[in-house]
This record gives C-alpha cells, sequence and structure tokens, in this order.
C-alpha cells in the first residue's frame, strides 16, 4: 500500500506519521516545511510517546509523488480548489481520497471537480498542533472514522483501517452522512459562536443566554440533519454534545484560531453548504444563517488587505 | 404649566432647556451635575444657536420640585424602576408624563407601577450630548413626536406640544403603537448588530452579509407590528430606514455607546418586550431573539465586577 498526505500540519502530520512509524509507505506533501523536513524528518510529541521520523518521503510537488493507494487530504477546505490540480498526479484506478476536513458538502464537491474520484470522509477526534516546523504536539484522543461516500472497490479502505489500528490509531467504519452531520452537531455551532461572541466554550455554555443559542443551534442541525432522511440522530445526541463539552477544559475551535491567526475561515462548507442543502429539503435554520451572514461580516473584515 | 425633567442628560437636558430658554416654568432633576447646575446654569451649545441659562431649577429630590402639568421623563430605561419613588410626588390628577426613551412596553409597565398615570412617549429624532457637566452639545436634528398612550385630559399633551413649538423645537402628535413600532425599525437592527459586529451603521450596510441580516430584521419588526394589529408599517418603511442610514453619517446608537463605556445596554425594552409581545401574537422573530440572546451574553461580560 502506497499512502500519501496531502497537507502536512497537526492532522495530516499526526496520522500519516503515525501510519509510517507503523511501518508503512507513507509520501507527505509540503509546502512551508518542505525544505526543513527533508532534512530533519518529522518530530511527534504525542502523550502517548514520543518519536521521530528521521528519514520522510518529502514533496514539495505531487507531480513527483507515487501512484497512491489512499490519499489523506488533511487541508483547510479554504484551498479545496488546489486539489484539481494536486490530486490527478496521484491516482490510480482505484485509489481512494479520504476528505479528513471539516463541513458538508465537501465529498460532492471533489467528485464534480474529479469525476470518478472514490472518495470517503475522514472525521478525525483529536487535538493535535504543528508548533514548529516538522513538529507535531498531540495533545489528546486521537482517533478516527472513515465514511466512504462513493466506495466501489473496498479494498483500500479496509487496509486502510488495518493498517491505522496496527500503528496506533483507533479507527473505525461509520456511515457517510449520520457521520457527517453527527460533527455538524457540535461543530456549527461552537466554531462560529466562538468566532462572534470572542468566547471559549466554557463561557458559552456558562452563560444562559449563549447555552440557549448553542441549544437552539444544535436543534436545528438535527432537524436539518432528519429532513435530509438522517434519522437515527435526534435530540439526545446534542445533549451528548452538551454534556461532553461540558467537561472538556475550555477550548477554541478551529474556525476561531483560524480567526484569531487572521486566516481565512471555512464558512463555505460549515455554514453555507447545510445550510443550502436543508433549504433544498424545506426546512430553515434561522439562527445559523445569521450566524453565517456574521462570520462573513468578520471574515471580511479580518482578511481585508 | 410646570414642566418637570426627570434625567437631565442628552436628552432632557436639550427639549428642558429648550422649554426654559422659550420662558416655560422647568425644573430639573440632576444627579451628578447637581451642584454643578445649581451653580452654573445649563449651556446650551447647539448648531441652531448657542445659550446659557444662568440660573435653572435645579433639584437633587423630587421630593423637592413642585406638582408638575408634564413630567418630561428621559432616563435610560434600565433604571426605570426607580420611577416608582420618582415620580408620585410630582403628579396631580392631570399630570402627564412623557417617556422619552427606547423601546417597547416602557407605558404598560409605567401605568402598572403607578395605576391612573396619565402616560404618553416620546419619540426624540435628535443627535445630542451632554459632553460636561451643564453643556449639552446639540449636533443635529431635534424634533419631536409626542404620542399618546392612555391620555383621558388633552389639555396638557397640548400645551406641551404648542410650548415645544413656541421654544424652537418641531413637535408633532403621532399614533402610539405606530410610533414606537417605526421606531423599533430602526432601533432593533441597528442598536443591537453595532454592537454584536463592532462596527459602525455604515460598515453593516456596505458588507452584504450584515446588510442581509439588518434587512431580515427590519422585516421581523414590520412583520411583528403587523401581527400587533399596526397595519400602516410595511416593508416600504423597512426600506426607507435603509436609504436614511446609508445618507447617515458613520453612526454608533445608544447601545453601542453604553457598551463601549461599559454601561448596563436596554436590552429589556429595546429586544425582549417586543419579541415577547410578537410571539403572545403568534408571530416569531428569529433573527433578533439570537441577537438579543447575544447582547446578553456581551452584557454579562461587559459589566461583570
Amino acid at each position: 500500500m502506497v499512502y500519501s498526505v496531502i497537507g502536512t500540519g497537526a492532522i495530516g502530520g499526526y496520522y500519516g506519521a503515525m501510519l509510517a512509524h507503523g511501518g508503512h509507505d507513507v509520501h507527505f506533501l509540503l509546502h512551508r516545511d518542505y525544505d526543513f523536513v527533508r532534512e530533519h524528518g518529522l518530530r511527534m510529541h504525542s502523550y502517548q510517546g514520543d518519536f521521530h521520523l528521521e528519514s520522510v518521503n518529502a514533496y514539495s510537488s505531487t507531480c513527483d509523488m507515487p501512484k497512491s493507494d489512499v490519499v489523506l487530504v488533511c487541508l483547510k477546505s479554504v484551498n479545496n480548489h488546489i486539489l484539481k490540480e494536486l490530486l490527478p498526479p496521484l491516482l490510480k484506478e482505484d485509489t481512494l481520497v479520504v476528505m479528513i476536513e471539516n463541513g458538508i458538502g465537501v465529498e460532492e464537491d471533489i467528485l464534480e471537480m474529479i469525476p470518478g474520484c472514490q472518495l470517503a470522509a475522514g472525521l478525525a477526534f483529536i487535538c493535535s498542533a504543528k508548533t514548529e516546523p516538522g513538529v507535531i504536539n498531540h495533545q489528546c484522543y486521537g482517533s478516527i472514522t472513515i465514511a466512504p461516500y462513493n466506495v466501489k472497490d473496498r479494498k483500500p479502505l479496509e487496509t486502510l483501517l488495518e493498517d491505522l489500528k496496527e500503528s496506533g490509531v483507533e479507527a473505525a467504519e461509520v456511515e457517510y452522512d449520520l457521520a457527517r452531520w453527527r460533527k455538524a452537531v457540535w461543530n456549527m455551532p461552537f466554531n462560529g459562536m466562538t468566532v462572534a461572541m470572542n468566547a471559549q466554550t466554557d463561557e458559552l455554555l456558562k452563560n444562559p443566554s449563549s447555552r440557549a443559542i448553542i441549544w437552539e443551534m444544535m436543534l436545528e442541525v438535527v432537524g436539518a440533519a432528519q429532513a435530509l432522511g438522517v434519522k437515527e440522530l435526534d435530540e439526545s445526541f446534542a445533549q451528548k454534545m452538551i454534556d461532553m463539552t461540558e467537561v472538556m477544559v475550555p477550548y477554541s475551535p478551529s474556525m476561531k484560531l483560524d480567526c484569531d491567526f487572521k486566516r481565512s475561515m471555512e464558512i463555505h462548507y460549515l455554514y453555507s453548504r447545510p445550510i443550502e442543502k436543508a433549504r433544498e429539503a424545506g426546512y430553515e435554520m434561522p439562527y445559523l444563517e445569521m450566524l453565517e451572514r456574521q462570520l462573513r461580516f468578520i471574515d471580511e473584515r479580518n482578511t481585508r488587505k
């Protein structure tokens, strides 16, 4: 099995390094860190044990990389348009492309961009950060679920799951729509509200007014999912997400970090697409629609040159 | 006619001083500025001409003030509970109390607090500020409309309108519900959104996403008013408010100033009450409800000791 990782950051760096450390053949596309990683390899600082990959298959262009059985895409979704150029050199007939990104509608757009491409969603449950070039800091959790989107040949998928587990990563297969919408139950309220209110998860749950907003938004996501036929998702899952967040350390989700560092926010796949899909099914999400518009205002001001 | 002004700030100071300058018998309740105004009077810096009231009827307690024909109440509505003590010493059988405050439900609550009290709403269309003790800075506009709420004896109301006009203030009588809800069409979107987005009116209209929020909120106010029987209010008035704001200088509404100076915001009468009234009539205002909750979060953080 040949593995490629597009986007060797906090997420791609972690899962790629784990597979490589497990003895698998992994090829990393790098951008700013290319020279550094080529020379010094990748370092993992993990609560589960540190390691150092001294020699790494590092590339600055996918044209130099081998055709791959599995490609892990770990970009910010705001950059997905570059996949039209980046992906094709890596693809064979049965290559599985795993989109480890946030949001709704990601795989649909990649399939339109690269017809025939076999896709799965990867849902990472992890706290990790790339703290300096070539260094992944893995703080907690680390599991991943893989949700096949249009997979015909199950071989690469099943091998990927085996290889991840053998390499020390908890991994499992899940149903696509349920997985994407479950993740949205947490992501849609907390990513945007931590930005709009300039607050962390704990403050939003402590104040009764912001907590009511979070809850209302979770119900909107559950309602949208049900309107779209994801019947297994219900209010009890929303309650579980509240309970889980309440025992978490105060947390800034990825969109809050993007905002703080004046990077573009992933508004399109985290908000616009699910809102649009729900509307097509006759379901309105007014709180989340207003939040989306607030985020667009903030994003425009934040990234203005 | 005996006039009293409760709250001698940017608004009460302006209309009270205009009446006094016009030769009327006006009595001012003051708080922090009492000593200063007693000694130095009130100064008006106005684009329509400056003047100085050298000797002012200044009081620090309504118990020392004369029974009045008209009382102009110009407090922040967050302080309305103190009217239960402040108003009774001023009231005779036919006293007219004019509530020059923002929001919906103000007169209803005062009537419950002081049964039998004759009330009107005063809607000031003015830019003014109290820049230092005893100094009112009047930058533009200046008209006022008076909307009788439960007026049986029209004499004080009509005299007030005459006296205002004679004193150089454009004044007219308007219908209560229409007046309060028309004002809400502008107030509800712009007061809260300038706070939530930390932006002035012009930025909110320039960005298409925040403009869409403002427009949606205006439609919610129009819809609520219609559900409550105010049929004269329609979308064309909302459009007029957008057009007017577009030609205004960049503006921070009173709630934005309250927030910036870490004063309590008038969330109750500007948001909670109209939302509640609309809901009782079967009409939901989801954007404004979410904004109200965001404002409560911001207010709590902002005024925390």
